[in-house]
């Protein structure tokens, strides 16, 4: 079994959404786990399931973006990572990323970059959405896949006032869902491939 | 008089239309002037208006977000301007920059952080939108300014399939003219500090 | 006088001194104070002395580069400032970043996007170095001034083996006060023309 | 056999020398071939050794950092692969990416981001140095392996007045060519496992 880890943090639901629509699409996929976990228990390198994510063929990153970045606790748990830097543990495993913000710009982009630029310290592979992009023409609209038009990782957006019942929309969880699914796919030739 | 440049490359149209929408907003501004510059008439150090350049108060820098950087065209104009930078002729001018793209994100924040990072090397000062996101609630519509919801510069989107006489649309260009009014503002407000 | 407020976390102490000798530059600008903030004490909204950060003229931000960004201590400052986001707050307020991390490149420009991103989330208007490079040719020597390199934001480098009491350098402490320096004059200027 | 491209621009000889060193780097590795291409004859979609790069495994990016990004002519082959990019024909390759500035940091972050990026928008894999920094702490030097301490491609430095056959010195030159071994290994793994 390729075994596939999503560490994220949510603050208010909208990205622990968008993390069970990527595991769901993990787990469509033959041969291939995917386990969720909260940044929060891993905000210190002397507790929590470091054992499990050692264990893991890919890590996937998510979190909001608060402020132009990843949000605090995301953050804390990266800060936390970095036991597992010096050792260089994570080496060679697949990485991918993802956020959510009410803007659909608002600076997403910078989160994904972090992200990437984290996994390459880990000496992580770094896969994007493969994607090509929706809603960019006139007869394009909010209900295409990949409606935020986004390549290094998941961007979804989700409205302000709204619950994560409603917000992100449909769209982006079937975004969610075959990101999942190429995540899940890639790190099973990578790991095939060792 | 306060003059403010505008140095942009357009492929096809939009970011042109974008760029002139700007310098309305600017020369809608008591006592400043607005002046447009296509990129690729100063693609080498030795031609071009580079002394008029030397004369504003502030550059604005505009270029169509391509395979996720500024367009080349752009990228000619900025290596020309290497001459500037030995002399840091621009040192303490104001800058910004703006940036089109078919897709919502489309990387475009890369561009900006490409535009800042060049303003920083010639010693500039940046400005960005000043302006709160719209769009990003279940009460807002693309009809929103900052539809695309930017801080460092100005976002505007432009659907693949029309041409510049409809795309981006209205609320993009009302946008980039409150763009243009507030670079303006920032700017005589620089100047007059001096 | 023009106050300008540094907000930064130091997690061994070597960014603190960088953060002390930027405040001795601007200390040293006629008509302007300097008052340093930890991070730490501005984690949540709702504590902390947020009315001063208020009360000043420019907010300069600093951080050591962990794992590819500003340190979560850091972050979680500026995630708490989201309710001066709301309000628009700091909007026109001069910004500027620095960090430090033991590697030259260290992704540290990564953390001085951040930082400029963040700033222009809150409308703030940023200044960089406005230094030219050193130690970049055969004459040149890490006891230049901005030996790093850096043009953004100031960046400085610490021996991860030594005490702050060594590293960062003399060579980046002085380019440390200079860019304090700038910083001030930007903000007088900037205050003046208001 | 393992085909690896490296495409890339020189302006004055020093990136030539880092290209050339990665490839002899990746002949090194069993069963893989490096083959060298100027971004110069690849400015144009229409014309150049294009089905070349579509037969490769693998495609790494090249420039010299100027004014905080890649060089004109290497974006100038960026734009020309867009029409690679409709048909996402470099889906699923592996990438990296390196480059070179006089000053050490310089904004090379900033060139590595934009390939990384480009890479993505290519729907291509990402894999960087899988190097810890060196030059880093009180035992260190220049003469270190990654000395100037960078994850997500290579970066090297070379002093702005000296030859190609001089800078970069013998630590990057090494670096690049265990960097070459890095990628030409990734690249191996990645085909075998499809």
């Amino acid at each position: 079994m390729t075994a596939i880890a999503i560490v994220y943090h949510s603050g208010y639901g909208h990205t622990a959404v968008v993390a069970e629509h990527i595991a769901k699409g993990i787990a469509a996929t033959p041969g291939v786990t995917a386990k969720l976990y909260k940044a929060d228990e891993l905000s210190t390198p002397d507790n929590g399931p470091w054992a499990e994510l050692t264990a893991a063929d890919a890590i996937i990153f998510g979190a909001p973006t608060y402020m132009g970045s990843a949000s605090a606790p995301m953050k804390a748990f990266m800060d936390a990572s970095s036991k597992m830097w010096f050792t260089q543990t994570w080496k060679d495993k697949l990485a991918a990323g993802f956020t959510n913000s009410a803007s659909w710009s608002g600076d997403k982009l910078s989160t994904l970059t972090q992200f990437a630029v984290f996994a390459a310290q880990h000496g992580m592979i770094w896969a994007g959405t493969g994607m090509m992009p929706g809603n960019n023409n006139s007869k394009g609209s909010t209900e295409d896949i990949n409606r935020v038009g986004s390549f290094l990782g998941l961007m979804t957006q989700a409205n302000a006032d709204q619950p994560p019942e409603l917000a992100p929309p449909e769209s982006d969880r079937k975004t969610a869902e075959l990101f999942g699914k190429r995540i899940a796919e890639a790190t099973v030739r990578w790991k095939r491939g060792a």
